[in-house]
């Protein structure tokens, strides 16, 4: 049904110079081919996927990210409570294969929407609303071993980045020392076939959580003075800064710091980068950043750079809540981490990185970050 | 009190050399001076605002913006219920000052910040919380008739921007045509003293809603194709956008089509950048763009591009009394919008401009927005 739309010839020219997504068609056809293969034989064809649950995950101590297991669950055609999913699964790899050979790339929204009609002779809809859509997407990643982004497919694009680094997107030479207050916005893939490093002089990544603080750092001069590359994720990081980060630790091996506001929510944006997350446990791999450092906001920060009540946020009951279950962690077992997620809940409160702006304008780009970075006063 | 923090003097001469600060730093003193003098009289000082309610807002029909209308109110030191507020004023007000000499910007939260400490000898704060520090901007905006955006400050960046325009932000010329699949972040400040036009191919500007639509609009190269700005408010429109919007629309001449979902928040954020909001009615001239034409999605493009019932999301509650209160908006009383919001109604469903994808990949981008601009089907 899928064939009618796609004009899969006259783009597979270019599809096919990315290797990339050759090797993406090739895990989508290889899983259409054992389904058939099954079909032809008179059986029930299945797809054997990776369970993606907690009891499923573990944190690697020694690679220090999460990892998933190796249990499995099959998904048969021929079984009433799997048929629905089995075909879904199915519908969404055709529309990715689409996706790759036409050189186009959606949202998981989109996707929705593309691969959402009613089956013909029917009432039936193949999909009713985006919450089916989506774990069809993670399960078919997990599958046959490709990230979304190799499906042609991303989450919502967010986060910023400036600093001495001239790229190559899909064609366009960009310095991101010229990119005046509006910095360049992360793209959502950002794989080495798209996204190239040119030039870089950089000798360190300052990643900050929040736009505010992104936009005085940069209005200060912070990443030139400091010869850094600066990013903001905008929140929680999407999988465009999660794997761009990566990249710039691993083959730029520069070292990343991350900055965060000084509650519960910071400490998991940074766990995040770090680790990877329990639901996406999978991608960990492609995605986590091990070596970031934690420079703050510390909750030892208050008495070190003489903060005062003006800052004080009290602290609520899922702020405590939430404090507790990451002392929990296992990746925040170390000594180090628990004195930290104390000082917190001893503080009783939490506390903004713009809350330094009750010192100076400046303070966070001439002071705060410079004494963290020269003490080296940083958690990871 | 302020004086102990910024050092005025080594950034007066930067600071004289922008037009447009020099007269928000008179304005600034004009206020000061007033009290100043009441004071020496031995008098009472006293704040002159306008009345910042719907009581004192219009539509004002032949410019086709919201107003502020005549009504003042006024706020007196020797008054035990308006002290408190009379000094905050004072204190933004010095605090706005000193930002404008030292060429520095911060966000409205970071003013609250910035602003925010215990009175000396007592254990009063002068701000407990933004909610309090936000009206009293606001309330400064509209008392010296100065932006925020003139008192060096704004409210968080959102936005994306690329197409066949070259600009110079803060010195950087930046070619909007050579943004890669990232775009360029569009500043919170977008007044022409630290943003220039400096060469522009666009015949007409295009904005839609949702950065996922910018995204598959710009892989599908449509504003090379079209010869058009593409930009992404990410949501109700900040005030950067707004700005640049109307900067394009009045400097540039170019018609600018706007692209939201069709619901009530997308004909609200249509609404806003047309005419300005209730709330912020006093900066409707320097912000409302009136020319701006709804392209869609319009209710009745359901029938005109043979959607089906995939793209249907029916209406709630809130929906229905949100698009009743549209109605009677005085800037929809045209009938051509009545038509239109009445067509939602008995619809009964929403939809979204992402809901085109259930008919192909590119379907927003080679036949949907091209009819719609061929045919001249839009609204204004």
């Amino acid at each position: 049904m899928a064939a009618k739309k796609a004009a899969p010839s006259a783009a597979s020219a270019k599809a096919a110079a990315s290797k990339r997504d050759a090797v993406t068609l090739a895990k989508i056809e290889k899983l259409a081919q054992a389904a058939l293969k099954t079909v032809k034989a008179g059986d029930n064809p299945a797809l054997e996927l990776p369970v993606r649950a907690l009891s499923n995950v573990s944190f690697n101590a020694k690679k220090r990210i999460i990892e998933l297991g190796g249990k499995t669950q099959t998904r048969e055609f021929f079984n009433t409570s799997m048929a629905r999913k089995f075909m879904q699964t199915f519908l969404v790899a055709d529309k990715c294969r689409e996706l790759v050979l036409a050189d186009k790339t959606v949202t998981i929204r989109q996707m929705y929407y593309l691969s959402k009609h009613t089956v013909a002779g029917s009432n039936e809809n193949t999909f009713e609303d985006q919450g089916e859509s989506d774990p069809i997407i993670e399960d078919l990643e997990v599958g046959i071993d490709a990230l979304r982004e190799e499906l042609h497919l991303y989450a919502n694009k967010r986060g910023l980045v400036a600093g001495p680094l001239v790229v190559n997107d899909t064609g366009d030479e960009i310095d991101l020392a010229r990119m005046g207050r509006g910095g360049w916005g992360i793209p959502s893939i950002c794989e080495s076939d798209v996204l190239k490093f040119v030039r870089n002089k950089a000798k360190f990544v300052l990643l900050v959580e929040k736009v505010a603080v992104w936009q005085r750092l940069n209005e200060d001069g912070f990443w030139q003075k400091n010869e850094c590359i600066l990013m903001t994720s905008e929140g929680q990081a999407a999988r465009g800064v999660r794997r761009i980060l990566q990249r710039f630790a691993t083959e730029l091996n520069l070292p990343v710091y991350v900055l965060v506001d000084n509650d519960p929510w910071g400490l998991y944006i940074y766990s995040v980068l770090k680790q990877g997350s329990i639901n996406l446990a999978y991608e960990s791999m492609r995605m986590a950043v091990p070596n970031v450092r934690f420079l703050g906001m510390s909750s030892f920060d208050y008495k070190k750079f003489n903060l005062t009540a003006a800052v004080e946020i009290k602290l609520n009951d899922d702020d405590i809540k939430r404090a507790q279950q990451m002392k929990a962690y296992p990746w925040f077992h170390d000594k180090k981490w628990q004195r930290e997620i104390d000082e917190l809940l001893h503080n009783k409160f939490k506390m903004e990185v713009d809350g330094f702006l009750t010192k100076s304008v400046t303070f966070i780009a001439e002071e705060y970050i410079p004494k963290k970075l020269r003490d080296r006063d940083y958690l990871q």
